[in-house]
């Protein structure tokens, strides 16, 4: 039987993920990935901690940049992080369980742009970042061939978006 | 018979629209609002472009930003920009008719966050732009209270985006 | 005699202006101008005024848009914005004048990082721009060529900056 | 003999230091430090690497937003970052050394807003950085006062600036 493509998706995010040394070291774990999306968790240790004892912004945008190169790359095109802006809405401190939820917003052939939001254990937002990719030369799975974007979902999107604003 | 939230909130932002000079040289039309959103529509003129014949970077701001403004002042809270960023993902033209449709992200008692689609007559995105707020004192509409967030909606929203993420 | 880069760019930026509609009709005036560099002048008139009777964001952006094109295509490569960030630090009022000033931080083939500062006549800053140029094909003017970089001029501001952060 | 602010300042900054966890962890070292500046150094290890064997963007990120972190607390006053936008310019790799100088561009009584260009060691800028800060309550150093901004500083940014544009 023939492997769909969200199955595709999620060997490449594990295949990257297997030899990302700095997501490994931050205990960060793959929750589900899709074509385009993903979400990843991690728990706030002691050396992630900064000076005012709550977790440090850098670790939080780890986690949040983690989530975005996941979804990026699950479309076994090589992907790089061009610029990104975050927003820090609420301290994260010490044995708080965040999920980084990472979603394609745009892609085109020279950019991509993925939104990711950072919630913790009670739902509540702790940071959004907003993350622009540029692709590279090569693949992640070799023997894998690159999972085109499908003309029509970005205009779905809009459509739900549009009657979301005027609801 | 009361008058519901979001009657509340579109004769709010038509009072602020009256008052709002650039927005009327603009030519700048409000096709919908509700409590925390709003779309507007702009048609691209001779005096928009820049030196390339193409809408000038500023104009496309202008719009989105006057959706943002809209938007975040459609609770009765007075409200001023604080910072923004604008990705410009195509060239609009001459005679483009372009919406900006603005969602309210995150409301908190010190910040508020909007995210501003910009897309053209054929469905293309244009321009994303995603807005801080910031209330100042005041309201728009003096015998009107201010509406309040209710508290479940962003969780809801959260609840959504991580669906979405995880097909 | 020969004609000095600095006088060329000057030359280029006039031309660009003299094409860009938007820039006139906002009453924008070029004050200076040299290889990468611009500062450009703007009265606030009654037409630029948002609902709260202080400057409508997108004229502002506007503004230092305009002074980001001039210095991003200063060099005759024709370029155009790809993002922006900008913070509002204060309102700006009817009659203001306001001055744009826009510095080349980073220029690379394919992206280029410019600084615009809008500034009252009070020499207070109003707000802070940071814009990302993209070259595409074409000149402004025709029969003159592209002014590269210069290697060394880089690495002096990282010296000169690093000096500053030390004192 | 009294005390210089600059001497404070470093005072100040290593009594964060001593506190942050994760710069600890991340092996970053204080190059310099003064009122509203800050340099740091950090070597990349493997334990920094992403799947694409170069550095993790949140390590480069979270350098930054350490000497921003030193930079914006050294005036005693407890602050934490609000947001920030980066931009990656060039990829970092294993043993590189990079520097990362902040320096206070605006210090308002609610918001400031902090420049970090991160360097390797052939000078070559690898990131930049710019990350507004939110003052909270207490201090750093309990028994030392909040050293505040001189007025005249920003001005004289301002009309330096000014000049670097009009050459």
């Amino acid at each position: 039987m023939a492997e769909t493509r969200a199955t595709q998706a999620m060997r490449i995010v594990k295949a990257l993920m297997h030899r990302d040394r700095a997501s490994h070291s931050m205990g960060i774990k793959i929750i589900s990935a899709a074509v385009g999306n993903c979400c990843v968790e991690m728990r706030i240790r002691e050396d992630m901690l900064n000076g005012h004892t709550t977790c440090h912004g850098g670790m939080l945008f780890a986690l949040a940049d983690s989530a975005f190169a996941f979804a990026c790359n699950s479309r076994n095109q090589r992907t790089v992080i061009a610029a990104a802006h975050i927003d820090f809405l609420r301290p994260a401190v010490l044995n708080d369980v965040l999920r980084a939820t990472a979603i394609e917003h745009t892609l085109g052939s020279r950019l991509g742009l993925y939104d990711v939001t950072v919630t913790n254990q009670r739902g509540e937002t702790v940071a959004l970042f907003r993350g622009k990719s540029c692709p590279i030369d090569g693949t992640i799975i070799e023997d894998l061939p690159v999972i085109h974007k499908a003309r029509s979902s970005a205009k779905k999107l809009q459509a739900s978006k549009k009657r979301s604003a005027t609801r």
